[in-house]
Formats: structure tokens, C-alpha cells, sequence
């Protein structure tokens, strides 16, 4: 097969489309014919050399795609040959072949075709579990989502609307900001000249932030434990902003607050396959109704992945880049 | 009555016993006779005059009581004048009759007798809403507990037991140390010359504490967000050690970790019932089966309350202090 390599830590032109092995499925996991894989900022870390891939796992970025399973590994009943399905991975998804533990694979939604369903596992499963099992959004309660124009912040705004919240973006334009109210946003916040704390104290009479999705780290962090609600629920789920933040405890006591960081990739295998069957039985619904659409910015080919990870680091993108196998 | 209050921030000798106006109660509360109090260390910082009590609370010190229902309010119908009680309050406790919300009133459990009941409502309803409500102990887990020999300590390490964790404390002699595995500890940590970090990590073959009961607040950050096993909750129930810390925010992410920081005392009315509803339904059957017990360092009539501060300011408690009503 061919498939996308880091031939060394470096810029964009380091993703190189190349030959490599077929992998062969083991007990419990399925080989997949790859139709589309999709960009995460976590592969621009990987390429640079800074998010090495979790023992085990392929040293081919992508960590989502979509395809058919063409084997199936020893003791494997849910699926056949022939099922197109998307797939949540540990990497290997830049290729037009991969392994997937059958835990990690979902059906297609209906009504999404195959390449546009590359998009949705990441997104899918990132906001799910942290917005709804790890948060526990409530309907009525103000949902602050940073980076509301990525594809987890355009996911983060369906799913926040559709169970009842109200929702609060953060963006870098008016253009952008505009494009996440039309996905269904209430507070629109553009972090380049207004203060997110400010804006959602504004927009909640004073109470803050009932659940904050981060992906900031350390330069939020201090913001954001002053946007949060009294028993509010920080998630903090990347670090573009720095990794050691000041905390100040006494501002998280007095409102009885939590802070909780979680990465999807790292999970164990049990874990992912649970949250994989919360998205399926839960969300899924929503996205076969309409109600949570995929969000995509572009389908490039995926030989030229390079300039994809160039258009992530540009910035100004509203939801996904997906790349699609040739 | 007489009453016990701070006549200005200071020294334990600011607490005087002095004729104080009888408190009346309103709709949907009671006025009880006080039995007795109990020395918490937030009297401490209020008396010091750095933790005012919340809008609407007393100004006299005492978190908690017990004692008999002399007065009924409006609307009260689940206790009844004579009926022998503890209960958990937002101040007013160092007197001879205290005003007390009826969801914030438990009964005494069978087998502890009036005066003893006085010390169990903070550290009960602190242990139960943050070690199980808010954390989630699991049997087969790991509860780490700073300050294994104070009130709260004393009480964790028993519920924990209860519950079927492991648990691991710190304290600050091998003698408290002792006196913490009678109570049922495992794991047992002196502070002084041990790193709790290692500690815990060789008692559980480097995996961590799965929750960590934690009174120090900035100064441990760090080390308990290193001691904490993926999936790990960390609760910050006091800062002894300071408000602002560093948190690594790369080191949490990449465990699935919460931190959780919480205070009993400033939670509405609402939230504290609920904490006393299950206190009473989960908790107070183990204290009848005398699984869980009232661990009493010293009684000391209420009027000596400065002997009673001075005594917790300079350390080497074990368990609490009972502040008797003349």
C-alpha cells in the first residue's frame, strides 16, 4: 500500500507518499480499506516530533478515517466484509490501509457519505466524552467553547445545542464568528480585542461559565477558572497556549469547581471502545437526524497532505480538512 | 445565652464568652438547645479574621453541633420539639442555643452519645460529599489522605475502609502514624522525612492514588497531581500550604485527571441538604454498625474555646476537639 511518512521531525514537506507494508490484523481487529482520513492539530505535533505515537500504535499519522473492511481478525462477530464504517485510531490513518481494534469502528451515519465520515471520529468522540461524560453538560446551562471554528469547537456547538445549552464561542474574526451562529452559537466572542471573561459573565448575568472546553492549556488557565460558574467544570483537552499554568486554588474552592484534562489518544483500548459505544447508541442519532452536521472546510488529496498540515497552521479554517485516498 | 465571639482578629484570646441575643428561628428552621460544639480549622482563620462567614451566617464561630430542638419554625415538619440532633451549620455553633435549617439536621446515631455527636456533622458531610460524591471512591482503589490524624483524616481513613479502598496517609509522627493504622490505614507516610510521591507510587506498583483527599492545596499541587494514577481525582478541600500553585497541565492531560476544590461552608442551602441526605441514608448506618467511628482527641468546655484554638494551632492532634456547653 502507499501511505503518508514522517521521513524526520520537520515542516509540512517531511510528509512524504510512499510505499509501505500492508498491515495484517490481529484477534479482535479489522483491516480497512482507507476512502478518507482527516487532519488533527495532534499530527502537526506529531510531524514536528513532539507527540510521538503511544506504544503499539503506527508511526503513520491519522488518527480517524473512513473505508471498508476488506479482513476481518480472528474473533471478530459485529462486523463483515464489505461494512463501510469510520474508525477512531491510534494512527496509521494517512494510508490506504489500516488496522482498527473493532472497538474503535462505527457505522456510518446515515445520510453521511463515505469520505465526508472520515471527519466525524475525532470530533465525534473528543466532544462527546468530555463535553457529556466527563462534564456532563445539563440543558439550561452555558456551554464556552475555545476555538469555536476547529472541527471540535463546530462540533462542540451542535452537540452543546442540541442537548439544551447555551452556547459561547471563541474565535479570531467576525467571519468566523458569524459561521459558528449559523451553526446555532449564542455568544459570539472574537478573543482578539474582547475578554472571553468578561463576555460570558455579560451573557449569564455575572454566574460564568457552566462548562468550559479548553484547548489552551496554560495561557487560559487562569482565565478560565475566573469564567466558571459556581460547581462549573473546566476540560481542558489541548495545549496550544503552554503547559504549566498558575492555578489558583482558592478561586476553584470557593466555587466548588472542577478541572479535568483528558487526551483521546492515550486512552486504553477499553476506554475508547466504550466511548466509541456512547457515540454510536448517543450521538449518532443526532447526526443521522441533522441535527450535528459534519463540518468541512476542504477535501484534499491525501498525497498532498503537506499542504493540508500548511492550511491547519495558516489558521482561518472552519471545520475539518479531510484528505482523501487516491 | 451566652456565646462565644471574636471581639477583634487576633490570638486565641479574642474568644470570649459573653451574653449573647437568643436567635430566633425563621420558616423552615429550628432553634436548638446546644449540647456541643466542635473546633474546626476554618474557626481558626475566621477568629484570625481571614475566612468571614458567608452573607447571612452568624458571627459567632462553629461549624457544627449537636444538641435538642427546643423551637420549631414555620413549615417544619420532620422533627419534633425534645428530638436529640447534630447538625451541620454555616456559624453560630460555640453557643448555648444555635438558629439551624431543618435539611442541615441529622439525627444522633445510635450508639454515640450527645456530646460526641457534636464533632461527626463537618468532618461526615466533608468526607462523604468530596471522597464519594464528588471523587467516586471504588472499592480495590487507592485513597491517598493528607493529614491522616486530624478530624477529616480520621474520619477518611474509616470510610475509605469502609468502602473497600486501599488507603495511604500523611502525617507528621510515627506515634499519629500509629494511631492512623488502628483506624485501618495501609499505607502509612511521615511527611517529615518520606516523599508521599514515592510513597504511593511503591505501594501500588507505580500506578498511583486513585483519589487524593488533600488539605495543603498549592504547596502539594504538583506533587499530587505527580501522585495521581490515570483516571486519578485529586480534591482540594483546604490550603494550608497556600492558594496559587503550578499545575502542569501536560501532566494531567496525559493521566485523564480532575482536580476537584471545594468548601462546604459557602454551598447553598440546597446543597447542603442533599450532602446531609445522604450522609444520613449512606453513611450513618455504618457509624450505628460502629464501622465508622467518632474519633474524639479532647472534650473541653465551650468557655475554655481559646484553650481548645490553641491547642489545634500548635499541632499533634488526633482527632477532634469537642467544645462542651455549659
Amino acid at each position: 500500500m502507499r501511505a503518508i511518512v514522517i521521513t524526520e521531525p520537520g515542516d509540512p514537506d517531511v510528509l512524504t507518499w510512499t510505499e509501505q507494508p500492508d498491515p495484517q490484523p490481529g484477534p479482535g481487529e479489522v483491516l480497512l480499506e482507507v476512502a478518507a482520513s482527516a487532519v488533527n492539530r495532534a499530527d502537526l505535533l506529531q510531524r514536528k516530533g513532539v507527540y510521538p505515537p503511544p506504544p503499539g500504535a503506527s508511526e503513520i499519522p491519522g488518527l480517524e478515517c473512513s473505508g471498508t473492511v476488506i479482513v476481518l481478525g480472528d474473533d471478530v462477530d459485529e462486523f463483515r466484509v464489505g461494512d463501510e464504517v469510520c474508525a477512531l485510531l491510534s494512527g496509521g490513518g494517512y494510508a490506504q490501509r489500516v488496522v482498527v481494534p473493532a472497538g474503535q469502528l462505527l457505522p456510518v451515519p446515515a445520510g453521511v457519505d463515505l469520505v465526508t465520515a472520515a471527519g466525524l471520529p475525532e470530533v465525534a468522540c473528543t466532544v462527546w466524552s468530555n463535553v457529556v461524560l466527563t462534564a456532563g453538560l445539563l440543558a439550561g446551562e452555558l456551554l464556552l467553547i475555545h476555538g469555536g471554528a476547529g472541527g471540535i469547537g463546530t462540533h462542540a456547538i451542535q452537540v452543546g445545542k442540541a442537548l439544551g445549552a447555551r452556547v459561547a464561542v471563541t474565535a479570531g474574526s467576525a467571519q468566523r464568528l458569524e459561521q459558528c451562529a449559523a451553526l446555532g452559537a449564542d455568544v459570539l466572542i472574537n478573543y482578539r480585542d474582547e475578554d472571553f471573561v468578561d463576555q460570558v459573565r455579560a451573557a449569564t448575568d455575572g454566574r460564568g461559565a457552566d462548562v468550559i472546553l479548553d484547548n489552551m492549556g496554560a495561557k487560559y488557565l487562569p482565565r478560565n477558572v475566573s469564567a466558571l460558574a459556581r460547581n462549573g467544570r473546566l476540560v481542558i483537552i489541548g495545549m496550544q497556549g503552554g503547559v504549566t499554568g498558575e492555578l489558583n486554588i482558592g478561586s476553584l474552592l470557593a466555587k466548588c469547581a472542577t478541572i479535568t484534562a483528558t487526551t483521546l489518544r492515550s486512552r486504553p483500548a477499553d476506554e475508547k471502545a466504550a466511548i466509541v459505544g456512547e457515540v454510536v447508541t448517543q450521538l449518532w442519532p443526532l447526526v443521522e437526524a441533522g441535527t450535528v452536521q459534519p463540518v468541512i472546510h476542504e477535501v484534499v488529496a491525501m498525497e498532498r497532505a503537506a499542504q493540508a498540515h500548511r492550511a491547519m497552521e495558516q489558521g482561518g479554517l472552519f471545520g475539518k480538512i479531510i484528505l482523501k485516498t487516491p
